[in-house]
């Protein structure tokens, strides 16, 4: 029996704003398949809203959409159920070695999180520092705080690296689920 | 001051599979957005999951997509998170007098609705009896005793209305919330 190595694919850069996150959504989406499949929560990707302009039907049952065009989101992009707690999310990745800027999240995210919390689900964001190649569980409450304060007099426009490393949660990266986010919640949440 | 009367399009019939239950989705969609609005609860319609195949530029920043197709979608159509419960649910319309066809709920929705059931999550069907203009909430687990049984030798192809009568919960149509559907979750469920 030989092992032949596996052969990895060059990693291709590229400056396509749709592939951004990629890799970290397809690592939550692996990870979300894993708890599914045993047993242990129901997560989903909410799909990209899309507004449809034209439909044509070139064969019989078959709608093929010709016209259409990429809606910003209203909400975050993963929810579900673990244990009966409700689940609210976002993924968001940054290369920089000192901060998360404020600009990866938008306003109208803030407000499905703020409305989410009162509702007692729980809801954070899912970092990661590219360059550090580290992953955090950050809290709602404290992208809440940096928020609100951006535009106060001490306010910035981004939360630092430091406050990751003092108050989110270190999520490490493995085989199976790669990223298991929902121990964090269940040690440090429920 | 003169208050002009509305006057209300003709409704229009048509056989375009897409808009079946166009009214019904828009109702619980208002619905949710008074909830939403009165911090009664957070609750999407998740977007239709579309398959895009080729996207042109026409425009700096402006993505058209010119060929796309509809997936099959792996959830139910509804879910979110009313004061720390998790809520999932799909909408389904009927013309049928007498029952709901099984052949209405997509096996993928019945695995979904499962798993959020055994997740402690709130699962049902909003179903709308058009002839009667009645609707009700049919707790999952009925839904799922019919389903298991269909093809045993008692089973049959469909919920009979009666069972909606006796097992489910009627939902008044109202002005606002127009389908106050959680009342119905808090009253009986919670």
């Amino acid at each position: 029996m030989i092992n032949y190595p596996i052969k990895r694919k060059a990693q291709v850069k590229t400056t396509n704003y749709a592939n951004l996150g990629m890799t970290l959504e397809s690592d939550i989406e692996a990870s979300n398949t894993y708890y599914l499949n045993h047993g242990i929560a129901v997560i989903h990707k909410k799909p990209t809203p899309i507004q449809v302009v034209s439909v044509s039907y070139p064969a019989r049952n078959k709608a093929k959409i010709t016209e259409a065009y990429y809606k910003t989101p209203s909400t975050t992009d993963f929810n579900g159920v673990f244990e009966g707690h409700y689940i609210d999310f976002d993924a968001k990745e940054t290369n920089s070695k000192t901060s998360m800027p404020l600009k990866n999240v938008h306003p109208h995210q803030i407000d499905h999180l703020r409305a989410v919390s009162k509702q007692k689900g729980i809801a954070f964001l899912i970092v990661h520092f590219k360059v550090y190649n580290e992953y955090f569980l950050l809290p709602a409450q404290i992208l809440f705080e940096y928020w609100d304060e951006q535009h106060t007099e001490k306010g910035r426009k981004s939360i630092p690296y430091e406050t990751f490393k003092e108050k989110a949660f270190l999520i490490p990266f493995g085989f199976q689920p790669r990223l298991d986010y929902l121990k964090i919640i269940k040690q440090s949440f429920l």
